[in-house]
């Protein structure tokens, strides 16, 4: 009988073209499925609560599938590790309700983008942050990512500016937004619903313009009100960004102790 | 007229075969002289304070060098910085006293040894800890160090276990030997007046066997005095160790603000 299995995993996405899939180029899920399928001794096909984008990172991943072997469900982290290149790791795994789906049942993702403020470029962050010189208000930039707050339509801040996605798709309710220092970084803590392409970096990088002064705070709300993708400012650097956890209803993960409901 | 140039330097040591050039290996000083020599016009050989080994890093490795260029001393390592690879930084350039050898006037190198003690791997530390698993008596750890201050000679910690070294060149003064915990992170810093060949990831192998009650902290002393290799513990792997700093005298460095003198 198959049986549901969640798997979470930390990755650094520096070496990957994303997360998902690709017919000949390296992704992690591409790593994780022929590694599982090895495992298992049977094809497995993945869910992924985030599809993050070529160069960003994840601490905190989790990736559903089902299984007919016999292998006990905790024991898949541990066996996976070993078979693993060093940049993907699998944290812990365990058996799932029935039916469990890491993309569908998701309540909540929390990204974290990282910018390096330091004078000097440093060696443990430099692949995990982007490093931007000169001033910053971060007064502003705080104002601005208020404004963030709630359910709007993102379509402002998603994908490519060359290209208006589908605006169905756009709304997304956004439970934090908060920048906050750990000495020469400066992160900027991003939770909602769900997020869509290049939105985190995208918010990031219209954010920075604010803390450089090229925009005031207050026009972030006409940004999203405008829905124009071409009014906001540049996608931030892949290599800042970390999808650091996502949250699941307590019926689909009694372990879960992070019981935050959009606050 | 040659000048004498200072030259600060961070690198990961995680591709390279140590610091020391090496015909037809990739090392840090190859590259480093290869780029000097390109922007300045004219050979570099360059002297370095610490020969670091393969795998090991860098936050403030000091090397320097003649030019004859006409360059401003403080624009080198500016200069420098698009040339290298990302894995290597140049932190700052000076010019120095007439004469200024890293590697001689030197009077103490600075390094630190981390462990990774999480449950889990970490992304960020992966590269730059040694992960030990299991229960470490830090505090006899702490102990045993504590028999390693002062002049002695470092025999049985230097080199490989199956080859013994010239005793003439053994003989050091260590002045901190210090233990301490950031988190997940356990770090070992030792400074002494010079190091030899794989001289702390020796200790740092021998003690993780004291925290490990394989040996007793009371053994160190012993250890040292029968200045045979082959008592010592295992040679704790490279890429948790990184060359953190180099004091001078304060008539070489001016601007250096660690007047430490073997305290």
């Amino acid at each position: 009988m198959a049986c549901a299995i969640r798997l979470d995993l930390a990755y650094e996405g520096t070496a990957y073209r994303g997360f998902g899939r690709q017919p000949g180029l390296c992704t992690v899920q591409g790593v994780l499925e022929r590694e599982l399928s090895r495992l298992l001794g049977h094809p497995v096909h993945l869910t992924a609560a985030g599809r993050t984008d070529a160069g960003v990172h994840a601490r905190g991943q989790v990736v559903s599938f089902e299984t007919t072997a016999t292998l006990p469900a905790a024991r898949i982290a541990r066996a996976l590790r070993s078979r693993l290149p060093d940049d993907v790791l699998a944290l812990r795994s365990a058996a799932a309700a029935p039916g469990f789906d890491a993309r569908r049942h998701a309540r909540s993702r929390h990204y974290r983008y990282t910018i390096w403020r330091g004078a000097q470029p440093d060696l443990l962050w430099r692949r995990f942050s982007w490093p931007v010189a000169g001033p910053l208000d971060e007064h502003a930039m705080q104002v601005a990512s208020d404004a963030l707050l709630g359910r709007h339509d993102f379509s402002s801040f998603i994908g490519h500016a060359a290209q208006q996605p589908a605006r169905a798709t756009s709304m997304r309710t956004v439970s934090r937004a908060q920048w906050w220092r750990e000495d020469d970084l400066l992160h900027f803590d991003c939770q909602a619903d769900g997020f869509a392409r290049h939105m985190v970096r995208n918010i990031v990088g219209t954010l920075v313009e604010v803390g450089r002064r090229k925009r005031r705070p207050g026009q972030i709300g006409q940004l999203m009100a405008s829905a124009d993708r071409r009014l906001a400012g540049p996608t931030a650097p892949a290599r800042g960004l970390t999808l650091m956890r996502v949250a699941y209803g307590p019926a689909l993960d009694e372990s879960n102790d992070d019981r935050e409901s959009g606050t």
